[in-house]
């Protein structure tokens, strides 16, 4: 098969006019639009027993759960794809597509590609209505800290631990999460998919300031040693939840299932229980 | 060095906030925006010798050539970079940056990975603000048929003839002329980078008609024997002009360097000169 035959599978897919024309028409955007690209691939971003389909849903949920770090509703999505074996590709956009409709976007085309390893790139535009994306440069001294759901489930996943294998593969974006907690008035707020610990740095940095952060308040994984579940709370990559700042006052109106994990301090240092907190995390590097 | 200290030879090329966010925060967007994306790698798309500057070039032109296709100005784009070797990268940032702001686009964000392969994914938005994306349907019988500038000049860069090199290299997407011809009233619109016969296919196809196409009015290169300037204008890929189609009423208002190659016809056949042409043209290819 060459590309504009894979395209018949792909086009009944996306529906409507999606693979007609060299771009992809969009309707009027109202408010403000944020735009985000990730690229992903097999050797590094795909773990040993994912499934194409679930290739195809963390390719577009990467991408999905950067705009909704801004706060912003996930509008339209493009992907491209470099595929090695033909025979993937329908399970890669079905999962694509599935991702789109679950979190309200649309996935408006893309480009296909021979390559020699399978390589998705998504990208994503979303909008704010009613007010101004969350940057991560917005945190003041005396902010609370707060992060989504319960950090270390990609971790124990990747680990090999089968309750959590489907969070590492088909993880969940924040979208009506980071839209509440930006109406809730955060001052700053990110994703922590390469891992919370380097994602505290990362936000404090842009803001300028530092915190410090209560060990007994990060919300870890109940049925791993308690210095093993922090280890995959602070380290492990993959989890794909939103770390945000908050004046103390509007901390009532966050959404449920958010903890307040520390505070922000004019010093810039990041402490946890008064120790410094090493910048690890996922990292690519070239220099293997 | 990671990716994070590779950053630091990204951002100040950007500027502003392009870095500091999960996503880049674009102003509100007036008209009706089109949305495309162009993966590129090393074995397939960059010719041995191109620069890594002009491949940087290269990879933000192929999606500016898409937004200019519909008749819109191109004005946000993002650049994935699975990149092989650190010392390639401040080059290619470079030319990708040149070739937004020759273009009036603005360079707003991306991405960064480690990669086998040197691969290469722009997403670019573009806007009309006064009137509609011209699409490939719009096609009519009578209208005729158009094209920019002169075929097969990346086709002579790719055999080795230096003269040609750069439009091989560094491809000029036809912005002004897309938006040019928008207005003047085209009904179909697309980039031939795949190749004019293949083009012309397309076009035709998607709008359910046909066309006659006469082969003394296709722009060949002059320095080549007719014959072989002719199969290198109909199947050489890689010229980022524009194949259109307008009522011959219109034709008087198109810009200057539009050639009128042929007619539109009821009858869905694309004939050369009243023989058949093949559809052929660049394709990718899964089974090598």
């Amino acid at each position: 098969m060459d590309d504009r035959e894979l395209l018949d599978i792909i086009c009944p897919v996306l529906g409507g006019e999606a693979c007609s024309d060299d771009c992809a028409v969009l309707p009027e955007i109202k408010g403000i639009p944020v735009v985000s690209t990730d690229m992903l691939h097999e050797t590094t971003d795909f773990p040993s027993g994912m499934t194409n389909w679930q290739i195809g849903w963390m390719a577009i949920a990467v991408t999905i759960s950067d705009l909704a770090s801004m706060g912003a509703l996930p509008k339209y999505l493009t992907l491209a794809i470099g595929l090695d074996r033909e025979d993937r590709l329908n399970d890669i956009i079905h999962g694509a597509q599935e991702c789109c409709l679950k979190f309200g976007s649309q996935y408006v085309g893309g480009d296909l590609d021979a390559h020699t390893e399978l390589t998705l790139v998504s990208t994503g535009i979303g909008v704010v209505t009613d007010g101004k994306p969350v940057r991560r440069s917005g945190a003041r001294p005396g902010d609370l800290v707060g992060v989504t759901g319960i950090q270390g489930r990609a971790m124990a996943g990747l680990k090999g631990d089968r309750r959590y294998w489907r969070d590492l593969c088909e993880p969940s974006p924040r979208v009506l999460e980071g839209i509440a907690i930006r109406q809730a008035g955060a001052t700053s707020m990110m994703d922590i998919s390469d891992g919370l610990a380097i994602s505290v740095h990362d936000i404090m940095k842009a803001s300028g300031v530092g915190c410090e952060l209560s060990r007994s308040e990060i919300p870890c994984l109940p049925d791993y040693k308690p210095d093993e579940a922090l280890m995959m709370a602070l380290f492990g990559g993959g989890d794909f939840e939103l770390l945000f700042t908050i004046s103390s006052i509007d901390r009532q109106i966050l959404p449920k299932g958010t903890s307040i994990i520390g505070a922000v301090t004019e010093k810039q240092e990041i402490l946890l229980d008064g120790n410094l907190l090493p910048a690890e995390g996922y990292r690519h590097n070239w220099n293997h």
